[in-house]
């Protein structure tokens, strides 16, 4: 899967991917009234904004973007109805050519993280038949409970040619708690980062693992290092524009083949009409809007690259 | 939360919780016959299958145990129709009168990590009305992204009056590779141990908290130890009988006043017909299996409190 990936963030001249994590203050107004009008303020009309919402910017963007990363939790917090379109909007985005990067962040031990992998990405045994629940390309993995936790979804992986991001550093404020603890005089971060190498030898494709790691866009000198410790690994980038991270600090998440991270956006592309800079677009053409912040944002990254 | 917990285990005299972990292979023929001839050999038919056995388990053990903690990996796997399945045996459980742990040890940042809390502990917001997705009473968490991963879930603990077991020391033989690496000299589930105190001071119920951990039986030194470092945390302690945890060594996750631990058996309880122990039960019989060892479990692990 991983090639896949490379092949369309090629393809694309655009190493970002989309998060689709949609609050409901995101979505616009019509599209909220005309769901809760067809179902009423319920789970399910929330649940049909959301899908709507998604969908309006899947197809303003998917000829300039290799990938979408759905953030499950935002679905999740509408049950059953929630989770029913977070499943449609992975389905709709692999059929647009989409890879879907399932961010579920899902660890357990054992016959558990096995269930995750198989639910994600493989196919449950139901008597002589076998079925794929939500069938993402790749998940988020996180590796706490060690490899135990890990290696349920090296198996499904190489069965089914899927891919995991491991997080190694997060981006967030106080990803340093426990992360950054120094072992042996080295961060428990790098300590992670060798076990997704050695995982990942595992998991190979033609140039890259199936397994990568995640490491916040906020950490850059935190990226510089990781890099040269996983020169195999694709790095999976949070924490862009909105968070904080910039272009010109990304630089140190790439390999010198170009390759080797991709990065994400989430509020900074789906919530575009909300920013001065793209409020021109108003709230009816949120897609557009989104469309353009994508344009910019590869102009954006590819121009730091110096590409 | 907690106070509800320990009323629930004191008025029963058992510090125990069934694990309602099903796996395809310990449903009895009889159920997942019926269930696929209604439903065929699909989603539906598996999840309906589990439901039936869930109920059965529940409806044999529910006037001797004080809680359930049903895996949602486990139901995860089969898609939205297994979600379903967990739901409603979530909410099935709570009609009789058992508090519900649901292991999902979820974690990620700032507002994701506030969507997991919402769709599991509390109410999410869909225009003017609120509701709740999963409506679980405590859930995991794990806590590899610091407090800003954890902080979101006490904000709605608090709200709803619900509850969070943080992974300390996890059961797992790999739990060691992070989880045990020494940080000034210690090892690093005690400084996760020290912050779940913190956030367990903001949460207090009459007199533990509503943060509680999990610790596995599996290392009872550890527990020892943690035991001490966390005197007003209640400890979840999974890997007892399958993982080969043992009762004499539970006595270390107690307090003085007997109270402060919490001990799951999952495979132990729900598949006990499959042991030869309990094969006289017969496979159609397999609630009454479980509900033997239900009441085996509790005697082991009184008897070596001297209770």
């Amino acid at each position: 899967m991983i090639n896949t990936l490379i092949k369309n963030i090629q393809e694309k001249n655009a190493p970002i991917v989309v998060g689709l994590d949609p609050m409901m203050n995101y979505i616009p107004e019509h599209i909220k009234k005309a769901a809760f009008e067809e179902y009423g303020e319920t789970l399910k009309g929330a649940a049909e904004a959301i899908w709507v919402y998604n969908k309006g910017i899947i197809d303003a963007t998917y000829d300039l973007i290799p990938a979408v990363k759905p953030q499950i939790a935002m679905y999740e917090q509408f049950g059953i109805e929630g989770l029913m379109a977070f499943h449609k909007t992975c389905a709709y985005a692999k059929e647009k050519g989409l890879v879907v990067i399932g961010d579920i962040k899902r660890g357990d031990i054992g016959s558990t993280s096995a269930a995750y992998a198989v639910g994600h990405l493989g196919r449950v045994e139901v008597g002589s038949k076998r079925y794929a629940g939500f069938d993402e390309d790749f998940v988020t993995v996180n590796p706490y409970l060690g490899t135990d936790g890990v290696k349920p979804f090296l198996d499904v992986c190489k069965e089914e040619n899927k891919g995991i991001f491991v997080l190694v550093k997060t981006s967030n404020p106080s990803s340093g708690e426990f992360q950054d603890k120094l072992v042996d005089g080295r961060p428990l971060y790098e300590l992670v980062a060798e076990k997704v190498v050695e995982w990942g030898n595992e998991c190979m494709g033609d140039t890259y693992s199936n397994v990568g790691c995640v490491v916040g866009a906020t950490y850059p000198e935190m990226g510089k290092v990781l890099r040269k410790l996983m020169p195999k690994t694709y790095i999976l980038v949070p924490g862009y524009g909105a968070q904080g991270g910039k272009a010109e600090d990304l630089v140190h998440y790439f390999n010198d083949d170009g390759l080797g991270a991709i990065v994400n956006s989430s509020r900074g592309i789906i919530a575009a009409y909300k920013q001065e800079k793209y409020a021109s677009f108003g709230e009816a053409s949120y897609a557009e809007a989104s469309r353009q912040a994508v344009v910019d944002m590869i102009e954006d990254i590819n121009g730091a690259l110096g590409k």
